[in-house]
Formats: C-alpha cells, sequence, structure tokens
C-alpha cells in the first residue's frame, strides 16, 4: 500500500480523494487545507490540517492546489528529500523547491466539484527526476486509471495548450450555438447529438478527415450570408477567423 | 404506408434510403440520380432512374442534392401539385419551385458515407405550408426518429449557423489541437477523454456555466506564456480572439 498526503481541497484534490478512495492500494493518510472551517468537506474531517507543519510521514505527496500557490506551497513545505509532486498541466516540475524530489502527476481532464468523474478513463501524464520515482507515481497513478502517460513538462505545456482548444475554446463555441438559439427561440436540445456526434467522430477518424461544412467547401455563398446574420461582432470575428483557418487548411478549391 | 421518392445518392440520400429501409412505415419506391454508373449502390440500384421526367407517383419527394442544386433540380421536376421537400440546413423553403407544395425535411447532423449513423437520436426540422403537409412530413419522421422539430425558415438558418459552431469550428479545433500533439511527438489518444467529457458535460450542465481554463479565470500569466509558444500563426490569432471573447463573456475580474 502507497500512503499519500493531499494537499488542497479544490476540484482536483476532492476528485482524487475520491479515486483513491476506491482502491486498497492507495491509502490517503492525510489532507492540508489552509481553511478547515471553509473546506468542511464530510469525510475528508478526521484526517484534515491547516497546519503544514504538521505533515505526517507518506511516500507521496501531491500538491493540489491552484498554480500561482504551487511554488509557494511547495517551498513552505517542512520536508526533505520526499516525493513531492503537483497536479498542474500549465507549471514545469521545476516550480517545486529542489529540497524534495519532485514530480507532476497531471489528470488531463476538466473537473468541476459539480460532476462526477470516472478516473478510469482519464489518462495520467506522469513525470519524475528518477527511474525509482517514476515507478513509485506509476502504481499510485496505475492505482486508478489504466491510461498513464510519461511526458515531460515540455511536452506538458504543450498538451495543454492542445487542451485549451478541444476543451476550453469548445466549450466557449458551444456556448455561442446556446446564445444563438435563445435568440431565435430554438431548443438548444435539438444541437445535442450533433455535439455528440462530433465529439465521438474523432475517435475514429482524424479530425482533419472528419471536417464538413461550408468553410470546409469554400461555399462562398452561405459563408456570406452566415456573416450576414450573425449580429454579435464577436461571434462575426469568429466565424470570420475560423472560416479562414478552414480555408487556409483545406485550401481555396471548390471541392 | 407512405411512399416516398429519393433525389439524390449522396451522404444524406444514403442514409435516409438506410433509415427507411428499417421501417414499414416508409417505402422508397425510386431513387433518382444524375449519374447512375458513378453511383452504383448496390441496393439502389433496382428503382434508380437517372431521368426526371420518369419520377413515379409518391407520397413525398425529398431532394437530397448539393444546396445550389435544389432550385434547379425542383424546377425540372415535371410534377404538379406534389409535396416537395429539400434537406438543406442553410437553404429557405421558398427555394423550390411552387408549382408543387413545398416543404423541408432537414435532418440536423453532419454526415459522411463512411460512418454509420443512428437516426434514432439525429433531430428532423420540418417545415411545410400547410397542417396537411407538415402532418405528412411529421408521419415519415417519426417513422425514424422520435426528434421531431417545427422550425421555420428563419429559425433553421440561425440553427444552422449555429450548427457551424457547435460541428464545423469545434471539429476545427479538435484539428488544431491534434496538430498541436503532433509537433510536440504527444499521442493525441490522450485529448479523447477530455473531448467526450468537453461534449457530454454541455447534455447536463448549461455550457455557460460549464467553461473552464485560463481565460475563464482571466489568468494572463498562462495566457501569455501559452500564446508565446504558439509557432503557428493562425493558431496564436484564434487562441487570441477565443480568450478575448471568453473575457468578454466571463468580465475582467479575476476570480
Ligand atoms: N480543475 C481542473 O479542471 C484541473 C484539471 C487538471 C489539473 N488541474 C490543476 O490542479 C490544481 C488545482 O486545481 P483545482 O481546479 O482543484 O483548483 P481549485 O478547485 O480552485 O482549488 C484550489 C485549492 O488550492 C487551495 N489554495 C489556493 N491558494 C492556496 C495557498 N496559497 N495556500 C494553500 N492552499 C491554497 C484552495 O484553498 P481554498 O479553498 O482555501 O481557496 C483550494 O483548496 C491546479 O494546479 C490546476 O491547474 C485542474
Ligand atoms: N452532409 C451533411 O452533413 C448534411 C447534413 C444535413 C443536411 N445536408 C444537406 O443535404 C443535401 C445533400 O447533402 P449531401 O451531404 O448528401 O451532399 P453530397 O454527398 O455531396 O451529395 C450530393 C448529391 O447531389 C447530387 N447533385 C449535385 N448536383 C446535382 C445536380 N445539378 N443535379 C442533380 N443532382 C445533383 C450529387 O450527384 P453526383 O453524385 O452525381 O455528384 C449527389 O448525389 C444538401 O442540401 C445539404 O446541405 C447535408
Amino acid at each position: 500500500m502507497t500512503t499519500v498526503v493531499l494537499l488542497g481541497t479544490g476540484n482536483v484534490a476532492t476528485h482524487l480523494f475520491n479515486a483513491f478512495q476506491q482502491t486498497k492500494k492507495i491509502k490517503v493518510v492525510q489532507i492540508f487545507s489552509r481553511n478547515i472551517s471553509k473546506n468542511n468537506v464530510g469525510n475528508m474531517n478526521p484526517i484534515i490540517t491547516d497546519n503544514l507543519k504538521e505533515l505526517i510521514d507518506a511516500d507521496l505527496y501531491i500538491i493540489a492546489v491552484s498554480d500561482d500557490a504551487i511554488a509557494q506551497v511547495s517551498d513552505q513545505l517542512q520536508l526533505k528529500n520526499k516525493l513531492v509532486v503537483h497536479t498542474s498541466g500549465s507549471t514545469p516540475m521545476a516550480a517545486l523547491n529542489t529540497k524534495n524530489r519532485r514530480g507532476v502527476f497531471y489528470p488531463l481532464q476538466s473537473f468541476s466539484k459539480e460532476k462526477a468523474v470516472d478516473f478510469n478513463k482519464i489518462p495520467l501524464c506522469l513525470e519524475a527526476e528518477s527511474k525509482g520515482d517514476e515507478t513509485i507515481l506509476e502504481k499510485v497513478a496505475k492505482a486508478i486509471t489504466p491510461k498513464t502517460y510519461f511526458i515531460s513538462s515540455e511536452q506538458r505545456k504543450a498538451m495543454h495548450i492542445a487542451a485549451v482548444f478541444v476543451n476550453n475554446f469548445v466549450n466557449h463555441l458551444y456556448h455561442i450555438g446556446n446564445e444563438i438559439c435563445l435568440e431565435h427561440h430554438i431548443p438548444f436540445e435539438i444541437l445535442q447529438p450533433l455535439i455528440q456526434e462530433t465529439a465521438q467522430k474523432v475517435q475514429i477518424i482524424n479530425p482533419v478527415n472528419a471536417q464538413t461544412g461550408p468553410a470546409r467547401r469554400n461555399d462562398e455563398k452561405t459563408i456570406n450570408s452566415q456573416l450576414e446574420q450573425l449580429n454579435n461582432k464577436t461571434h462575426k470575428e469568429i466565424y470570420e477567423l475560423m472560416t479562414r483557418s478552414l480555408i487556409e487548411t483545406y485550401g481555396r478549391e471548390k471541392l
């Protein structure tokens, strides 16, 4: 059994805690919260502390706090030569204080507390400074998901940018679709199957081949008519730029 | 039993044909193809014609040809006072010749011939000029999907634009994510669960509330660092514009 101390009680810490509770291979022996009264999370309570000096011994310390607090929390740790990781996609391993053995334990998924997640399907991106620590991280990761990858800090930065495109920006496009529906009294649910199908398609077809639509066909008549109908200035700009990018990708030839 | 003549042998015609074959309520009595030898679709063969003058009698004629050929094909029909519909999201009902009763039978889904579709989950947007024709269209539609909606030409135009955002543009963002992965030797499969989760989330949470990421938090440090790392000029522009749009949506306040 591998023992873990979790630092933070936010989205990621909560979901990691729940995932670790499902397996006998991992024991969360302590949780750190800077604000216990606020984070009165029922089943976390017995092992919670708000004092970094009280951290107990464990095989692994997971700092799951906001990106800009990672370095600070890691500096404040009163530990030496312990395996300490953060869970951030956009923070290099080097942000952690060198007094401990450093690593990264980054779940590539978007979490919110309200929505349950199935960790089994979540890829965990791992990084460590030695083979031995890689083995520990892989053991902990494999206890909650089969999808584990060793990804360097450089690669992780790029992957996080890719995730911004396929998650954050995609969700914003859903929001714009919803706004257009609202404006015209169309139930957003009509778009749901299309949204699901679009996401599922790229599991089997490369997105470059899955592309359809007026911009893919360079169908100028439809493009211009749709642009004219958009009232929101920013929606128009997004339509123009995405169309230009599609035409750059697929060429100006009519298919 | 309602009888149907299908005009066209492209993506939509093929999938409609297959869906109609599954139900006893509809009989496809004929298919028109301008180019039979090219469209030598096995099980369509027996009832195929390339002569518009040979069209036989039916309750419904579905013109599933390219948008810019709809008006022309409808003009060439040697029929009078028949129910004739097109399947286009971006073409008004009025594009059809008035010598017949006009309507629209628009499946809101992205089709490609290679990928099987479950029509049961596809919303069909219907429009007709009379209650009687609405009833016929609804009967045909309900035979292949429970999701039927009466949507005016005006609404359909708006819905098609919304679909361009949540399907075409979303798929292009997947493509960009894939490109970034390729550039850094990261398997694109790592992003798959995130893509699925992002799409599934908006089935239960309004997209405006599902939003996460650096732009949502107005996290300037991450935004600037990610912008710097993007090499492709167009990817950079898309990142900038989507981030600006997100900040306009969620405000400039740090959360
Ligand atoms: N959310 C995601 O989708 C996601 C996905 C993958 C990775 N991550 C990464 O996981 C980490 C945590 O993200 P999250 O979404 O869980 O954030 P979160 O829900 O906002 O929670 C942040 C946690 O950090 C604590 N914290 C913030 N500043 C602190 C400080 N100075 N000292 C001590 N604790 C502090 C917060 O305590 P209070 O409650 O007292 O404020 C809270 O427990 C980040 O590195 C993030 O990049 C997030
Ligand atoms: N694909 C989608 O995702 C989708 C979704 C919803 C609605 N729609 C709409 O459905 C309609 C058909 O789209 P599709 O994707 O099935 O197109 P497609 O796969 O490109 O097929 C177009 C069909 O139209 C025929 N055609 C083109 N010009 C013609 C002409 N002048 N005279 C006679 N036939 C002609 C083609 O014949 P040849 O094979 O001989 O060229 C082909 O059979 C369009 O209105 C489209 O907007 C498409």
